[in-house]
């Protein structure tokens, strides 16, 4: 069963009118035409179309355009208009996001995007990470209250935003999501207990296309939604989603997409093979260092330069805003600063004669002060301290190791990628000189750094405006196989080694600055 | 995707637990090990049995039950149980009829019969016929109302069966329906307005198999219910029961099969062909002649004989109540009777030297006493009118004119009939000598005649109890060739033939008695 080269999910069809010489029922005319369209495979009409399809039919005089997607061996129509009617048909991109959800609302036969939006993700009042709320679920319901939180929050979304975009709710008929594996389950309702407990088994690795109506979406009467399957408890449908938008599945040279949160999730090849895994990579890269760390938000220090022999601090914030903390971005960046003006050296440990004032004694522990009490926005200064570093450290000879680790397991080397997507938020800020810098990302020309934005989102997007794509969603799916990080003695050696800055072998990063000799006081 | 010889519709399955080198999803798991055990066809999980499906396989140890029905190109799992669960899993087997509803539930595995009970179709406030309902389902929330009726119905029924029965309801996975069109459309909250307005159109053919939750049924989660496709919307999943549950379909010698109620429906044919129609019979047939008529209940008179030269009365009552009316089966007998006393002549009209004083003048009517006042239920004596006795001889008139209609169709004549099937109560209480008598039913052998009982429940009961005759009533809705009854010409002259008792043909009945001539005075 094919999707081909179809422009769009819309069909238009013009039935023959009912007559005594031919009085096949409503559904089986319709389903007739279809299937003399598609040839094969059955074609299902969800129960929630069929109860006003005799009036709907006679006012349309039979004449009408419907959206169709695939499932297994059959074809479901999910929604129907007449011809004539002028409101479009539309579909709408989920990215659920442990912490943000963004909604974009689409023509599904131009593809023109009619409004997007974001929220937090309502399950936060539960807890901020996913491990949170899998301990909750456990609770008497707290599967049913985290599924509640999420189905309200899209639908009070879905209402805002089919407000703005002056779009009846009933006018969405096909919906695609995207989410990593423990999102996706509490989206569904679906018990995730043994998701974080060896050996891992997510409830479904292929959740296919379910029903808006049993999800509890409120949209157009047998809407149906594409759910982005995963490849295990740690890969989910957010990276399938991402693989099918930087069409690295498709490519012959062989590329590496990694998506950097708690977990780094890293997925390698063409368009012959692939190769994923994913490992725990430490909160430092996803909202920064423990106390000044925040997520990508208004007044979050995206990048810190350090110039000149009096190492002068500039900083830059998210829409220029005073300082409230440091990003995961900003991290890396100041780093890199530190590393290459000679204030920490090779152990990430802080050189007092370089770091001068901004060292400073703070509740009994040595720490750098990276933005001014009289500049932030709280009026305090912003400071980092060694425990800050050195969980940077760790996270980033982490993200080395399973980047090294992966790309040994087939026979190549970091330095040898052609092309490195970085996915997500953390791959728009983050400056790949920088990451390159401490060692944490490999030393690849810069042309090859591609930041994909939400590719989450994006790869939603694209199965909603190409048909095809679906069925490659499920050959990214079928095709990837997954390794199993073994934490064995060689991963541990090899992380030993990345925890200096660059490595302690600095010929994997030639192009890394030496570090600046530690002289005279900074400004 | 066939159902094979399998004996029932539980599979036992063992799956292989998950372990960190097999960390396949669990629904994966399920399906894989049922994908290889079928070898085609899709699986596929209502999303209802995933919520708790990790626990239960792991409570379970991995090693289960399953009930699966096929419905297009795929396998729907509606049915999960640990292999050591002492409880059944149950099928429900329901005839919905216009008048009454009969439930009969059933062990999966054993087919056992657990418990049966009917009701009223709770429908019967709005009207007792389907064109009253049907033009109730166009007044507001008109649909809507008629399917909550019949819906809380089947809930509160199935609740008290389930009672009886001591199985809980969540034990129920698999039902099966049968109906005519228009109350299997009611049932699916399905427009059935078209049904009875040209040209005649369902809003479906075949259903297929629906989710109960989806139709509202309070039984297991995830349960499905296979309903019983129609022909037309005069030509109802009944009747395919009724076919199933004879065989008609199987046999090598060709049979008929006629369910009489307001309209005759009439299926003819063997293993190589089917031909059905359907036409009005009048209401005489099915709940007898307008003032005395009733249905088959305690104390309707249903069989009638006139004996000895006084033509003396002798009245059988269903369970020997005192008489309150009489059945269709008993205005067979009792024209039938009173023809061959004499009482009535070939035309139907009272012959008054025959009658006697039997013969009463009533509100400007000549009307002949079936029952004394002294011995009904109500203390009025049960008469019959002139236009009764014309009422019933159109309707038997037009009965013998479809049935000779498509026999000739297919270069057959009535008598060339092998076997003659009759469905439903009144195939149960009709005496067919009664009815070859007036010239209703062909003038075969008596042991060609077969009563089917409640065929409709019989063909649901043999779905859930035979996987292989799911694959049948497919076969029979699509192979059965459904003739449109024209109302030409010769069809009026056939009907006009057959308005005479027998026949303006005799030869047509030659075991039909001559009549007695009119002598004496009745007793």
């Amino acid at each position: 069963m094919k999707t081909g080269d179809r422009p769009s999910w819309l069909e238009t069809l013009s039935l023959p009118p009912p007559s005594l010489s031919d009085n096949t029922a409503d559904q089986e005319r319709l389903i007739g035409a279809l299937q003399k369209r598609f040839g094969e495979g059955a074609v299902q009409l969800d129960a929630d179309l069929l109860a006003d399809l005799p009036a709907r039919l006679r006012r349309w005089k039979f004449d009408l355009r419907c959206v169709l997607v695939p499932d297994g061996r059959a074809w479901h129509v999910c929604g129907l208009t007449g011809i004539k009617d002028p409101a479009p048909l539309c579909g709408l991109a989920i990215d659920l996001g442990t912490t943000r959800i963004v909604l974009s609302l689409l023509d599904l036969e131009t593809g023109q995007i009619l409004q997007e939006a974001s929220f937090d993700n309502p399950q936060g009042v539960i807890g901020p990470d996913v491990l949170t709320r899998i301990h909750y679920a456990d609770q008497n319901d707290g599967l049913q209250n985290l599924n509640r939180l999420v189905i309200d929050g899209l639908n009070g979304m879905i209402e805002a935003l089919c407000g703005q975009a002056e779009i009846a709710r009933d006018r969405i008929v096909l919906l695609a999501l995207a989410g990593n594996t423990a999102m996706t389950h509490l989206f569904m309702g679906l018990d995730p207990h043994w998701i974080i407990r060896e050996p891992y088994i997510p409830v479904v690795n292929r959740p296919g296309i379910r029903t808006a109506r049993s999800l509890g979406l409120e949209v157009a009467r047998g809407a149906q939604v594409i759910i982005f399957p995963n490849i295990g408890s740690y890969f989910g449908g957010d990276l399938i989603a991402g693989i099918l938008y930087s069409d690295l599945d498709r490519r012959e040279q062989t590329a590496l997409l990694v998506d950097v949160g708690t977990n780094a999730e890293v997925v390698l090849g063409n368009r012959h093979w692939m190769v994923a895994c994913a490992g725990a990579a430490g909160p430092a890269l996803e909202s920064g260092v423990s106390r000044i760390g925040t997520t990508a938000r208004p007044g979050a220090i995206d990048q810190v330069r350090i110039t000149g022999p009096e190492r002068r601090f500039t900083l830059r914030t998210i829409e220029g805003a005073p300082p409230v903390g440091i990003c995961g971005s900003g991290v890396i960046d100041l780093a890199a600063q530190l590393f290459a003006s000679g204030m920490i050296d090779i152990q990430g440990r802080f050189v007092p004669a370089a770091c001068g004032a901004r060292l400073i004694q703070s509740d009994g522990e040595q720490r750098l002060v990276v933005a001014e009490a009289e500049t932030t926005a709280s009026g305090e200064a912003l400071t980092i301290g060694q425990a800050d570093l050195d969980s940077l450290i760790r996270s980033k000879a982490a993200m080395y190791t399973i980047l090294e680790t992966i790309t040994e397991a087939v026979g190549m080397t970091p330095r040898e990628l052609e092309m490195f997507y970085v996915a997500g938020t953390f791959g728009v800020f983050i400056d790949p000189r920088s990451a390159i810098t401490i060692g944490m990302l490999p030393d690849l020309p810069l042309a090859c750094y591609r930041p994909l934005g939400n590719s989450s989102l994006e790869g939603a997007k694209k199965v909603l405006t190409q048909p095809s794509s679906l069925e490659r969603v499920d050959g990214i799916r079928d095709r990837i196989t997954y390794m199993e990080l073994n934490v064995n003695q060689d991963f541990m050696n090899r992380f030993s080694a990345a925890k200096f800055l660059p490595h302690t072998n600095p010929g994997l990063f030639p192009s890394a600055p030496q570090p600046q000799l530690a002289q005279g006081a900074p400004s």
